[in-house]
């Protein structure tokens, strides 16, 4: 499991890096707690941010149920895409908000497949947990 | 616990369905990235979507800590339970967020039995440990 | 582990207490759900709320893996710190936003400790793992 953690712990200093340019946007921009808005790179920043917090409540159960059922290595290898698909989904949203599809379809194809065969393997051992012989 | 995992799984994934709805709406009602305000019916969905991950990170962990001093089995009924009610949720916020109390009531009963039974059971461990005769 | 649960437990239900004082402004200040703005003292206590969820979801990781590979007493001891930081960023935001750094600093020292210190053992376990008699 120690590449699994490994992931885990750098999906949550991407986090943090991502949370650090919100605060140092609020200083540049003028946008003062507890304000949101007011400023077009401040909002992007932010929206980088909380979308990166709702790709993380998916993707860590996701990353620990496919470890357990399936592989940790290969968990922490969705999990390197998932990390570099953050950052493609950071590098052209602050850019371009328009130009960000690739880089969540980068995030959450990993998510998903993470997620979803968990499902599976979750179903399979309910499964033989009921039905043994089958 | 494979039980425990598949309403983990199920929890995320409806997460990822109200995230979805979000970013339909934004086509939909014109709330172009990074806005997050605009639109009334947008805002409804958007608010759906936060709540729900404000509500997961407190039902997950709780999921976890009654699975492991309690019950896996009660553990995942209760999840079932808490599924059900973000579903009412959704289902009434974005007809009337005046209305969102009750679908919120019976996401939040099970959360609370969840967390504050783990707490309980935790205490209860931490004691057994330092006192074990007692 | 049951210290690092208690910790789990009392950090989720810290920031459900948060969200019962958004929603009671809601109420008291007249700001109808979804929105979000329109009095600062509930954007005040919304800020603290959502800052909450930010930092949770690097905080519980990280004591997990702090826990896992140094100690679950040194794990919970930060969490505790992690506790105070955040009452006292809750206390000083609410009244001047301002006057949030410190509060914010002793909640995330112990994050940052928590997560880094994970993160070298997840590395050095992986090490081992490569080069056992390394």
């Amino acid at each position: 499991m120690p590449y699994v953690h490994i992931v885990t712990a750098l999906a949550v200093l991407q986090f943090v890096v991502f949370g650090f340019k919100v605060a140092a946007a609020r200083g540049r921009y003028g946008v003062k707690a507890p304000a949101i808005t007011g400023n077009e790179t401040f909002e992007r920043l932010f929206r980088i941010q909380m979308n990166t917090l709702e790709q993380l409540i998916v993707f860590l159960p996701g990353l620990y149920l496919f470890a357990a059922y399936l592989s940790p290595y290969w968990a922490a290898a969705l999990g390197v895409v998932y990390l570099l698909g953050r950052e493609l989904y950071a590098f052209t949203y602050v850019r371009d908000p328009a130009k960000r599809s690739l880089g969540y379809g980068v995030t959450f194809l990993p998510i998903v497949i993470l997620v979803m065969s968990g499902l599976i393997g979750a179903v399979r051992a309910a499964w033989h947990l009921n039905w043994p012989a089958a």
